[in-house]
């Protein structure tokens, strides 16, 4: 083959990481079924809506900001609808496109598992490494990210906590 | 709550590795189903096969292997079956334990989809870090994983290859 298979310390570090994505997402996946009734990718989606503007996005926007396809979007929103945790209604400023709504049943269903969800991103993956790792850790994904997303067009969702905290800050309840 | 939300530091690390976590399957999924017409899963029950002695494990070393339940792990086996990449049998040493072989079939499967995945490895992750970050993304591996398998129960999956080759190492393909 033309390209050479990875070396000893390439695959040291390859196989870790695909412990990692086979691990992490059923345990992220399971506190939030157990607390909240919810999947990781529900979670997702109420998470991002919690912070955004009246907790309001359009959903091409909501697709966008969860690396979602439009169709698995609205499907998953047709679900959260189907239980009262979000509501869907025409976008004022253009009837064409719809916009997405937590409820505050939906607010409540987020506030339920953040507590919990916290805990498990810190239990872990951050309390497991030390501050100069945490800072290694976010090189090394904006490194792979560049390489997953070249024209940088989910970009503005993972940079979008770089900024410093607006007056809402405080009611940010995370997008794991 | 109890726990505190994370810093801004700690946010910027955790939702870089959500952003692999949710782009980077889909990537190597897409490989090998193109190349071979497999799953990334089938794939990685196929590649581990391939490594074994005889092409041959039990179901149950399979399934620890692969980090599956023995439910999922029998049904994607079923599937990979009826396809003639793999095929069952009762263990010689244990008759009510159950060996799963790779076929002919299922070996060429694995050396289609290897190339392909190994230039999309090293495209997405590998070639996108330093060296040193090579090697800092095996300690931040083996300190999350740590936390994920406390009971070292797959660590000998992720372990295997810090040992030195033997003989068949030239063999290996792989098991992303």
């Amino acid at each position: 083959m033309d390209t050479p298979w990875l070396d000893r310390r390439q695959l040291r570090a390859w196989i870790r990481l695909v412990g990692v994505l086979e691990l992490l997402p059923g345990v992220l996946d399971a506190q939030l079924r157990r607390d909240a009734g919810v999947t990781e990718f529900e979670y997702y989606v109420l998470a991002m809506l919690s912070e955004a503007p009246d907790r309001t996005l359009r959903m091409t926007e909501l697709a966008r900001q969860t690396n979602a396809t439009l169709p698995r979007l609205s499907h998953v929103v047709s679900r959260l609808e189907a239980r009262g945790l979000v509501e869907r209604f025409p976008c004022p400023e253009d009837r064409r496109a719809t916009n997405a709504r937590l409820t505050e049943a939906g607010w409540a269903t987020v506030q339920r598992a953040a507590p919990g969800h916290v805990a498990t991103v810190r239990h872990h993956v951050i309390d497991a490494l030390s501050d100069e790792q945490v800072d290694q850790l976010a090189e090394i994904g904006d490194a792979i990210l560049t390489r997953l997303d070249p024209t940088g067009s989910i970009a503005a969702t993972y940079t979008r906590y770089d900024e410093p905290p607006g007056p809402l800050a405080s009611e940010q309840v995370g997008e794991g």
